[in-house]
């Protein structure tokens, strides 16, 4: 993040170092953990600094304790997001927009084979976006004639969208939607090739925040779609 | 077509076959061919019937004549499709929209051995809105680093967005936007299975033109996007 | 397969046509019924007439049936395929090649949404054949360190090899061998645009099985592997 | 490489390093430079160790050479390949293997946007593999109606095949042999995740050099294919 020009590193901490280093910072990316980053957000709110955040396990109820936060710090403002990486949180946004015109919708994830949870957390929030979607757009469930299945083959049913977790050694992070109707299909696909790919949206957050009033939740809301 | 519960075919006519045999109806679907089209659409009009039109051929010229016939016709209204296949026409959107967002940004369409054109018309235009969302978001030219190309390896360049255009025996109509960006790639892939594709678009124009006041060009603005 | 130059076709017959009208024959194509295959053989073979057979339903048992009816016919041979597809074929030839040299190995197949059994007989038949080239290649089960599976997210277990099966609106019949080792993903595909995809394989198997002594299982024994 | 557990590393030497200091070894890996790599495998074959080259840059002259340095002393072997990635050999062998069953063949290489050269030199290998595998199989040149191009837009022609080469930001090396015949497509993939996809090939060829007698080029030599 040295190399964006417009931008000024202000200071950087680890676990054990004082925050106090990035007290003249304007905004404070927070990538660190559940148990230490609602402490973290209070010290940046009360001096006037836009937190923009990826540590995960923001729940309802954290949230509103985030919202409560900057009520009592007007002027100060929060991006809080699960996914950084633009081509996951595009694929999601269109695989919503798209989910009402297809009979059926499918989800393949992909993913190193050290990963613990399957389906990832990404497949998991597109299936419940995409079954809404089609919840509100009227569309039955997708068709499926299995009468004969080996347990397991069609995947796991999130809100009746079926979702297939291939672990793979080389691969790092990937995600196919495949929706299909009358004669044609569409594909849209993620693939994550190393670790950086959060690099331009945490950028993207770190120059919007200001501008952002309150708490902005997902980094969908700074794209212009 | 003669699936749809809620609508009614009050009539089918070839190339030889009076219009007359349309008078009944609410709405024409105009699949005809260039020479024709002008005659049938102000047959349509000056009888207060809607057309749904997929011929192709419709440049600025000819599409100001149908504003003025519907302007000589108040409520009367027409749309005008260069594709009915919904999900060509929802991969171009998100191409476009994701456009701005990636350093580079290629196109690789693939149809049956015997097609004239290369590339196809589809991802000429796909080029076109994506070369163009591109200089609205004042995204760089993408990188290219070649300098000993063997003629033609680096595709078409359509407004600095490079085309390949594959044509294989077995293949009907595909196409794949490809784009780039800090270690992710978003892939925007759609294929038509049989020339049905068309169908789900064309019935979505007829229930939704008598509602859309005057000329639409486009699919994509019955689509909610 | 009227196109075919070099074969003249001697007679059809559909379910409740007699077998005479083949009886001018070289080559028989049966795609038939389990119940009636047998018979149809039978019939073949007495008369010197080699059968070329796609009916599935062939276990060790009637495979040694149709052995002694050869041999009791010598200069008779018959070829049985349970996949006529030349790419399907290929695709498992060459994953079976492939097997024992890619830490790990899945396969996702996707078909129709009409179809009854998951995974296809040619997944799971893909499986197994990846699974005894790894066994005999001394390679360890493929890594996964899953520990919170939503049930079905990993697939089915075949032999130890992953398998999903997605099942799709426009869809005909479709299968992926992915396999991943040190820093490099190997795929091989196959897409079923259409039922003329079995005509090659058909038609090859004409051709040669002449010229092959005996029984033939398996389009691959025709191919140059 | 320090990792495989049967070998044990003698030493490694950088451009200005004696190359004593590998005099120890039985098997020398050189990945050095067309300049030098002539020079190294006297150096190598005079005292009797089996160099394993992954420099490029031989043509028939300097294998030629290779052989005549190999004759001379007879025991000692050498293995050159110009690719060690084990899914990009297995890539270009089956598609070989494939190409003439197949009407239609094209390939698609994705490169990141640094590479000078368009197409890769794996892809213009592939091409000529595939040519004269169709050639030897008496197959027809791929069907192609085009009358209208767009200049470039069909590829680079080597040798009848057409080659169509991406560059795009995040990608690293990948390729797609697509062929296409009667109702069926066959794609074979490979992709390139990092660059220690080369290990797995290079340790195969320090395990077997020893036991192929004289000169052996190609990785595909040492995998049972």
């Amino acid at each position: 993040m040295h190399a964006a020009a417009d931008l000024e590193l202000v200071g950087a901490v680890d676990k054990d170092d004082p925050l106090d280093l990035l007290a003249e910072a304007e905004v404070v990316v927070d990538f660190t953990h559940p148990d230490v980053v609602m402490g973290n957000l209070e010290w940046c709110v009360s001096r006037g600094i836009h937190p923009v955040v990826g540590t995960t396990g923001f729940d309802a109820e954290r949230l509103d304790r985030v919202r409560e936060l900057l009520a009592a710090h007007p002027g100060t403002n929060a991006l809080i997001a699960p996914n950084f990486g633009i081509a996951a949180v595009l694929m999601m946004h269109f695989a919503q927009q798209a989910a009402k015109y297809f009979e059926s919708v499918e989800i393949v994830e992909l993913h190193h084979p050290g990963k613990a949870d399957a389906p990832s957390g990404t497949a998991r929030r597109t299936a419940e976006l995409v079954a809404e979607a089609r919840r509100k757009g009227g569309v039955a469930p997708s068709p499926d004639a299995t009468t004969q299945e080996i347990a397991g083959a069609r995947g796991a049913d999130i809100d009746g969208v079926r979702v297939h977790a291939v672990r793979l050694a080389a691969l790092i992070a990937h995600q196919e939607v495949i929706l299909g109707g009358e004669g044609e299909v569409l594909t849209i696909r993620h693939d994550t090739m190393n670790r950086s790919s959060f690099t331009p949206g945490v950028l993207l957050g770190v120059r919007r925040v200001r501008d952002l009033p309150g708490l902005t939740v997902g980094l969908d809301a700074l794209l212009d779609l």
